[in-house]
C-alpha cells in the first residue's frame, strides 16, 4: 500500500462525479477514506468542498474537515455551510479539533457557532480555547477515559464501555480520585484478567508521565518521543486531569516544528506558510534580506578598503570570491550540524566544548584541503608560487573562522536565550565574508605588492 | 512536567553512587526510568554502562539498552557483557530493538549470539535480519496480537490475554485467515461489549491500511502520519500478516529524517552522526566542499573576465560582492520553501507552476527593493547615479534568477528522481554566484566604461 497521493485519476473521476448529480457523486466518494478526500480538497474549488461535505454522512464529512490542511481553511468552509449541518459536523468532531477550527474564526462567528452548539459540548470548547494554541492544554482533548481508584472489576468495565462509546479508539485509561486528581493508569488487559473481586486501586500502575496545561507542544513532543508514549495526560496545577495528548496530534506537531527548522534556518519567517501568497512571501522575506544587506555593506567596506590592492594585482579579486564562498558554505556545515544537537538536547560545558575543539580541527583540515588545491591552481594557472601560498593561508584561515564561529555562535546564543536557528546565520556570513575578503587581500598586500 | 534533561545533580549522584558499592547504586538507580538512565549513560563511561548493566534488574537493563543513542554503540556494550546476562538481556527486548543492536555487529558476533538464544527467538530475529534497515521489514516487530476470523468472542478473548502476556502495550488485534493472510482488526472494546456467541468475522473491520515489508520507511512514516495510525500491519506479497509497526518507532524515523534533511540542505552527508569524530566530520563533508570549490573557480572565471572593468571602476568590486552575497540568500530562502512542500508532498504540475511564478514574483519585488537600498547607497557615496542604476539593475535581475532558479531546480529535480535537498543549493549557488559576478560587470561596461 502507498500512502495516498492523488494522481489524475482520482482527481478526474471526482471532478467527473462533481459534474453528475448528487447520488452518483456519493457513490464515487465512498472510495475514498476521509483522509483522501481532504486531500482531494486541495485541488478542488471551494464550492466543490462545500457540496461535497454535504453529501457525505456527518461522521465522515467531520473527519474530513479535521484532516483538511490549515492552508486550505477548513474554518471557512465550516462557517459558509448551512447551519445545522455546521453544528451537526461541530458535535461530530473531536473536540481538540473542535477547538483547532473555532479558535481561526472571528469572535462573533465563535460565539455564533458555540451558541448553536449543546451546552456541554459548548463549554468543553469554551475551555480548551482558554489555553495557548502551541500549549498542552491547546493540544489536548478533553474527552478521554477514566475510573475512580476505589472502583471494583465489574463496575469499572462497565465504566469503560460506556464511556468508550464516543470514542474511536482509547489507549490508557486514567485512573482517579474523587476530586479528579490523576493517580495513574491501569491497561484494559490487566481488568480483564484480574479476579472479579479486584479493586483498580490493586491494578493501577503509580506514577504516570503527565503534562501541565501550559507546557509548550514541543516539550510534549519531546516527552512522547523520549518515553515512547501513545497518550499523555494533561493536569492543571492541582494535578486534576483536564484531558490527553494523543501521538497522532504529536506527529503533526513534529513535521510542523521541522518545517519551522528549515525555514527559520534559511531566513525564513517560520509563519511562512508554504504555499501562501507572493505578498505574504515577500512580508516574510524582505526583512531579513534587507538585515543580510547590512551586513553586505560591511563585508564591503573590507573590499574597499584594499581597493589599492585589488588594482595593483587585479587576479587576487577572483579567488578572494573563491576563499569567501567556501567560508560560507564551511559554516553552513558546521553550523546546520550543530543546530541540529541543540535541537534535539541540551548540550554540557563539557560536550559544547568538546563541539568547539571538533569543528576547530574539521576547519584546519577542510580549509588546509582546499587551500592546497586553489593554492596549487594559482602557481600553475598564473605562474605565481607567492600567489599560491596567500591563497593557501587565506582559504585555511577562513575555513578554521567558519568552523570555529559555525559552533561556537550556535552555542552562545542558546546559552544567552536567544534562538540559535534564526540568528546564528547572519552572524557567521558576516564573519565568514569579511575574514574571506580580509585574508587574501592583506595576505596579498603583505607578500605581493 | 519536563522530560528528563540530565543535570549535574543526577549526574553527580549516579557518579557518587559508582564510587560505592553495588547495593547503593542500585538504590540510587531505582530512582530513574529506563530512558532516562539511558541520557545519563551518555554522560559515563564505559566502565560505568557495564557495571549499570549487571546490577539493574534484566527487565529494566533491556529497555536501557533499546533506548541508549545510536551514537552511544549500545551494541558494543551487548557484545562485552557476560554471555548469561546478554542471552537474559537481548531475550527480554523487542524483536525488532533486538534486531537493529544486533546487525550493528561484525557477523561472527550476530552468529555467536544467535546461536546463544532460544531458536524461537532466534529465529525471528534471523527473519527480521533479512530486510533492509530503512523499510517496513526492517522497522516491524513480528510479535503482535492476532486472532483468527472463526473465532468466537470467549476464544478470542482467551487467545488475546494469552498473547499478550509477553507485550507491554498493544494496540490493535489483527484478524488472520488459517494462512495467516490478513483480514481486517477488531477492537478489543467491540469483543467486550459483543454477545456471548457473537464470532470474530461480524466485528471485523475489513480494509485496515498496511504496508508490504520492502516499502520504505519514510512512506511508513507518512501513511501513520496521513491515517493517524498507532500502528500500522506489515504484510509479504501474499498479504501474510509479518508484524506491526508501532508509531513511538516512527517518531523516531521521523526526527532522524528531519535531521537528515537539514545535514543534507546544508552540504552535509546524511550520514555524518551529529556527536561523530573531527575524522568522520572531514570525510562528510570535504567532497562536497571540494566540489563547491569547482563551482567557486567557474564564477571567479566570470569575474577575471571583467578584469579591465574591476580595474577601471574599482568600487564595481566591493559592490559585486554583496549583489552576489544578496542572491544567494534571496535563493536559499526559496529553495527551503520549495524543498521543504516537495519533502511533505508530491506537487502537481499546477501547483508547480503557481509555485514557480510565485517565486518569480518574490524574486522580482525582493530584488527590486533591494536594488533601490544599493542603488541609492551608490548614489549618494560615490556620487555616481549611474552606478546607481547598475547596481539596481544588477540586483533585480540576481534576486529574479534565485527566486526562479531556487523553485524551479528542485521541482525539475525531483521529477528526473534525483534528491532535490541534496544537489539543488549547489547549482543555484553556481547560478546565483556567477549571475551575481556577471551582472554588475556587464552593466558597468556597458554604462561606465
Amino acid at each position: 500500500m502507498q500512502s495516498f497521493e492523488v494522481d489524475k485519476k482520482d482527481l478526474s473521476r471526482v471532478k467527473a462525479a462533481l459534474e453528475g448529480d448528487d447520488a452518483g457523486l456519493a457513490e464515487v466518494l465512498q472510495d475514498y477514506h476521509a483522509s483522501e478526500i481532504a486531500i482531494l480538497f486541495e485541488r478542488l474549488p471551494s464550492e466543490a468542498h462545500e457540496r461535497i461535505i454535504n453529501i457525505l454522512p456527518t461522521e465522515i464529512a467531520s473527519e474530513v474537515i479535521s484532516e483538511m490542511d490549515e492552508e486550505s481553511h477548513p474554518e471557512e468552509l465550516l462557517i459558509n455551510l448551512d447551519p445545522e449541518k455546521r453544528s451537526e459536523i461541530v458535535s461530530e468532531l473531536d473536540y481538540d479539533d473542535a477547538t483547532d477550527l473555532i479558535a481561526q474564526l472571528e469572535e462573533h462567528e465563535q460565539q455564533d457557532l458555540l451558541e448553536s452548539m449543546d451546552e456541554e459540548d459548548a463549554s468543553s470548547i469554551r475551555a480548551l480555547l482558554s489555553y495557548g494554541e502551541n500549549t498542552a492544554g491547546g493540544l489536548m482533548n478533553s474527552s478521554l477515559i477514566k475510573v475512580n481508584i476505589r472502583q471494583d472489576k465489574k463496575g469499572a468495565l462497565d465504566d469503560i464501555i460506556r464511556q468508550s462509546e464516543e470514542m474511536e479508539e482509547f489507549y490508557t485509561i486514567y485512573v482517579v480520585e474523587d476530586d479528579d486528581t490523576l493517580q495513574g493508569v491501569v491497561s484494559i488487559k490487566n481488568i480483564i484478567k484480574a479476579h472479579a473481586d479486584a479493586k483498580i486501586s490493586s491494578l493501577l500502575k503509580a506514577d504516570p508521565v503527565y503534562v501541565n496545561a501550559d507546557v509548550d507542544q514541543e516539550e510534549v513532543a519531546r516527552l512522547i518521543s523520549q518515553y515512547n508514549l501513545t497518550t499523555i495526560p494533561v493536569v492543571d496545577d492541582h494535578m486534576k486531569l483536564l484531558g490527553r495528548i494523543t501521538v497522532d496530534d504529536i506527529i503533526d506537531v513534529m513535521e510542523e516544528e521541522s518545517t519551522e527548522d528549515i525555514l527559520k534556518f534559511s531566513g525564513v519567517s517560520e509563519d511562512e506558510e508554504l504555499s501562501g501568497s507572493w505578498q505574504d512571501a515577500v512580508k516574510s522575506r524582505l526583512p531579513w534580506l534587507v538585515l543580510n544587506l547590512a551586513t553586505g555593506f560591511l563585508a564591503a567596506g573590507v573590499v574597499r578598503h584594499f581597493a589599492s590592492v585589488q588594482v595593483a594585482i587585479p587576479t587576487i579579486v577572483a579567488y578572494m570570491t573563491i576563499v569567501s564562498g567556501m567560508g560560507g558554505n564551511a559554516a553552513t556545515q558546521a553550523l546546520a550540524v550543530t543546530v541540529r544537537r541543540i535541537s534535539l538536547s541540551d548540550l554540557t560545558d563539557s560536550q559544547a566544548y568538546r563541539t568547539v575543539l571538533k569543528e576547530f580541527s574539521v576547519g584546519l583540515i577542510n580549509g588546509a584541503v582546499n587551500g592546497l588545491i586553489v593554492g596549487a591552481f594559482a602557481f600553475v594557472y598564473d605562474g605565481s608560487p607567492m600567489m599560491g601560498v596567500v591563497l593557501f593561508l587565506a582559504m585555511t584561515g577562513n575555513l578554521f573562522i567558519a568552523g570555529l564561529t559555525g559552533a561556537t555562535i550556535p552555542l552562545v546564543l542558546k546559552r544567552v536565550g536567544i534562538d540559535p536557528a534564526v540568528a546564528s546565520s547572519i552572524i557567521i556570513t558576516t564573519f565568514t565574508d569579511c575574514a574571506g575578503f580580509f585574508l587574501p587581500l592583506w595576505f596579498a598586500s603583505k607578500f605581493l605588492l
